[in-house]
């Protein structure tokens, strides 16, 4: 075999120097001629007194052919490094952030079609962690905001878990090194939370909100027969930003007890009870942390109503949201905002605002944006669509004109229950419901202190509210057309029609 | 040509090899020895019995020449890809940040002289992003102060913007995610602030600040018909940190306007326009989002002075420092100081307050550092000097003794209109001005609650507070001759004359 | 020697070829056929008319030869320089922080047994970095807590200092850019505080606490002929986060004044003395930071016991710790709390609370935890043990089942003068004594705020204030088994006894 590749050799090599050359030559005319690594090769092969002229010329070509051979390797092995690095989300820091944030969503402008979802739309079912799963029931935490977007730094540190337990359970004893404001989105609870010397009995219905501060023991019972129970969770840590973790203390099934961790001697000083007895106690492996319980059970556990209601010894929640006043209701939806008022509320001390949107069917909401609240959203019911509009300059280019063209794009995200979109403040957004059913959302709006709407159509509008020269300015267009688009009656929730019918509808009026 | 090549084969495969052995010997004797795969190679070689002694020896060397080759390349493009990867600041983590900043200014101080001016100074030129520019205008931001320091990570929620805008122009309606104080440095301006259902007109002169929260629309007017406007814009974003976008909602110009990116189903529906009509106000393309405007116009937009001013429609910008009273004053400065008092004010959000140093001709402030705000200077007029003193631990070796004996860099720049320079508290500093001219500074001061100025020179200065003995103490000199040196009548600023002239002066006196 | 070679070249080049093709073709089955540029160099090859067969089959082979041998270079470049940056623990990023804590964990799980100590204990050896170290003194700073572990980033802008004085020695001025909350361990202290126009003297015995604010200047004085000083200094950083300096403004010894960094012509303008006398009092080099001083400039420097003390001129600290009521006192132990409630001390700006914990000898704390408070504790007297549990979830598997089951472990360590350790909270934790000495605990609880403590032992805790069902439900057990296992009457502090002798003292009593 060797004879056989000997005879080929020249033409193999050959080939070798032209592939070589090839990757030279082409890096020639840019950084190859400043390198110092390749200027020295070439100047000692013409410093060779004994080289034929042939030679020095092989002896340059070889220079060349190491140097982009070499260069060739560099580049891309610095670009795959890079783009490993970068799928990975490791080596950018905090500087890089802004940049890579950006191009984070630029790939979704080129990869995608306009109707890309990210950064800021949430599958159920990709961008939850199952922390707990039993057989009845299970809680699903949301990955970390900034592992989805760098953008979503302002949110870093809260998380959201989801919470649903089958008919007739039992959520074990357990606190979190969290602040937490829980929210029932369907189901019919009874919490039980330990306090110093007893334990206090919430009974909460749908659309009621409590919260919890951290290190608090409390327990859950769905009491319903047949309906399974949905409770939103909002995590605030208080100790590492961004982690919060489960601490089953005074229990001793499958999750295990805190307690058990602690060595024997310790146990027993403290318990004054034999090894044995503790071991009985903590070394017990069922069920799971959700579990059914009897029908007696739950009704042992739930505050049974009285006349006497509410002095009938169980605890509400701080509001319902779902019956609450609305702060505004046309025939095309409505808007009800709760907290931060009371000042010994969670909502008070984090600066949250809940809010619930509830869009009829074939409508929508105005396009509107926050001015300084992150509305971190769920779709509770029904179905249809949303668009975010964010900022991106298009051209990073050195042209020093217009550099004053940033170009927007738009996140489109049909919506069905289940799914979570944040809208970060300033970006405007429109969410509307399917033909079929009313849309509804419930908002944890983040930093909501001093938090105004802008609305870009209906009553009140900032382009409307525009002195008329300034309106021809921006538009360049005479203000008696702007204000024709602009101007309408309606306030926040409009119709989802396309104006011809509209018109029409207009007409009848 | 293949034939030409392959007579030439031998000699240029030659140099090939001679040139990849003189890489591969060069590291023989560190770890190319022990890299396995070396070892590996070369035993193969050695272990094939058809070899000849002279194709083992051949067979040896092209092991270490593909070594030698490969082992160039890993430290080449590793050392590339670090550099490159350390000029973007990317793979410094927050835990190395301290060190890291360290290494920076230890950098400074080996490489440069004592006269090296980073990591605090930021040059008009250099540490700007032009984010627009049209042939009117332009707006520039300053980089993360971050990007330049990781020393500066106090600060690194702060955003700098300076707008710069020729005679009779317009700058377009847009809101920021971000709240913004601003400052009118030089120039007449009208900003129009967008509100619920009609737009305010604030008359903006040389050294007026109004702060604007987050998300609100304004437009601003140069309606001086001669002169450029320049204002400083202190951004604090309010949902990524340290980045903020802006967003030109009501405007079809060439700043696309955000609601173009909707749907036009959206768009319709909500503005009940044909998307005939919507397509011509949004899709325009010219202009820029500065561009000039007539005299006319620009009367129209900016108030009447009236008679009944300051009843004539307009209002007014929350202070104006220039014609404040000053906090201090005597012939060789004056320091004006405001806020954070207002609790409606922006400042008093985010604890900020605005101060102006005018120091006369030949003239300098006393040393001094702050106690607690971090100070963001913008050199407004004038010429003169700076400088800062840094502390870094000069040894970090692991000698005993001597570990007491920090050492203090000093950081110099010569100052002119446009530079801005940066000092963290606790940092003793002192600014000195040209013989021609004053120089005007405009300062933010960020986290200024609580801030107190501590002098070393002047009245009131830290040593000359100490009791005698400490001084005799702390100098080793008798506490006559450090109050000698110490004490000084003036405060807060000086005539910069060297003590010979000055002994004169105070002979006249 | 070029001849020499010329012959066996073809030798040479077999086994050049052998080499790069072994590697080509060990990779040639994964991702080396999809690689487009090796498929355009072999689709080169075949489109060359001119080549012959066997030309064809030689060109494609310096295709795989090439790729072969870039893939390899990239393959373990990459490896290297994932390591390097690894070892220096460069690109974990934010996002990231959350699994690498987990994993440091993780590790200390896996790898040590479970008694192993970190990530929450700190060695008086391992931990500190010694920032100043003369013959007679030294101070001590530990590292960043988030060195240690990323879970303690909520802490992660607190610094804590050691300082050490031997008997009758001088703390040169110096001030900080940190609030630090000053806590005298042991000793019997002057503290020299210098305002505007004079310096003010505190006494500090020990468990005397002051809060001294950003940019004091300060002096210490170890006013004890025989024993050495000891304070703690809790350091918070005002400008970059986790870090602060000490500046020798005052003082030209050793520790290089501040101002000795200034150029001549600025100190000589500001001072307006002549360049000599200023060398000669800046450019001094002896002593150190630290030094001793005579008794009778000790006595001096310290106010003097007078009748009508407290009249006598000094002040006194905000409060004394170890002389306070305690909030909890039994035979077993005692425990006394101190701030956050004073306004104006930094204890209340940055929400720490300071606490002084006794335990007798053979006695032991209540299994309990903070809801908000993370602890920061040093050992200062007396020997002993502490266990803490965290929670980490056992297995990240996809396992649909069994999800449910967080498992927890033990850190232990012994305790002993000069160790520190960190509990995070809703963390349980534990403390005992040894048999010969009482155990000394001075805690900084950071976020104390809102902080309650809960325990699983003695009276009111967790368990037996729960609902029996509840109980039950949670242990699978009677609920009169669980009461009497963790019903007892003792609070917060117990002896450290096994249940049978304690059974005994029971039938005694």
């Amino acid at each position: 075999m060797a004879m056989k590749i000997n005879l080929s050799l020249p033409i193999s090599l050959f080939f070798l120097l032209a592939f070589f050359s090839t990757l030279a030559f082409a890096k020639k005319e840019t950084e190859v001629a400043a390198d110092p690594e390749l200027i020295t090769c070439k100047h000692q092969c013409l410093q060779q007194l004994q080289y034929t002229e042939a030679e020095k010329q092989m002896c340059l070509q070889s220079c060349d052919m190491y140097h982009g051979l070499k260069h060739e390797h560099e580049k891309q092995v610095e670009e795959k490094i890079r783009k490993k690095i970068k799928d990975e989300g490791a080596p950018q820091e905090h500087d890089e952030e802004e940049e890579s944030g950006e191009k984070e969503e630029e790939k979704a402008e080129e990869g995608g079609e306009e109707e890309e979802e990210y950064p800021y739309i949430f599958e159920e079912d990709w961008d939850f962690d199952t922390k707990v799963e039993t057989d009845d029931g299970r809680i699903r935490v949301l990955k970390k905001f900034t592992e989805k977007s760098k953008l979503l730094k302002g949110i870093e540190n809260i998380r959201l878990a989801i919470l649903e337990a089958r008919a007739h359970t039992f959520v074990a004893p357990r606190h979190f090194d969290s602040d937490v404001v829980l929210f029932n989105i369907k189901g019919r609870a009874v919490l039980g939370w330990v306090k110093e010397t007893e334990t206090e009995k919430f009974v909460l219905e749908s659309g009621d909100m409590l919260s919890i501060p951290a290190g608090t023991p409390v327990y859950i019972v769905n009491r319903d027969e047949n309906e399974k129970l949905y409770l939103a969770m909002l995590h605030i840590p208080v100790s590492t930003p961004g982690k919060f973790e489960e601490f089953f203390g005074p229990g001793g099934r499958d999750p295990e007890s805190v307690l058990s961790a602690f060595g024997w001697n310790v146990l027993q000083a403290a318990l004054q009870s034999p090894k044995r007895e503790l071991e009985k106690l903590f070394d017990q492996k069922d069920g799971g942390s959700i579990f059914q319980i009897s029908r007696e059970q739950v009704q042992e556990l739930a505050p049974k109503k009285t006349y006497w209601w509410p002095f009938s010894g169980h605890s509400k929640a701080e509001f319902n949201l779902f019956t609450m006043f609305p702060n505004f209701s046309n025939r095309y939806g409505t808007l009800t905002e709760a907290g931060p008022s009371d000042s010994r509320s969670l909502l008070q001390k984090h600066n949250i605002m809940l809010s619930f949107t509830n869009i009829t069917k074939e409508s929508m909401s105005t396009i509107l944006y926050n001015s300084h609240a992150t509305k971190i959203a769920v779709v509770i019911s029904g179905k249809g669509g949303l668009q975010i509009v964010c900022p991106h300059i298009t051209s990073r280019s050195n042209e020093k004109h217009e550099k004053s063209s940033p170009s927007y794009h738009r996140i489109s995200a049909e919506l069905k229950p289940g799914m979570l979109f944040v809208v970060p403040p300033g970006h405007p957004f429109v969410t509307f419901s399917s033909r079929k059913e009313n849309l509804q959302i419930l908002s944890f709006e983040i930093n909501a202190k001093d938090n105004k709407k802008f609305t870009f159509a209906g009553k009140d509008n900032i382009v409307s509210s525009m002195d008329d020269l300034a309106k021809e300015l921006g538009f360049n267009h005479p203000s008696e057309i702007v204000n024709r688009i602009f101007d309408r009656k309606e306030s926040l929730f409009f119709p989802f029609k396309l104006p011809h019918e509209v018109r029409d509808r207009r007409g009848d009026a």
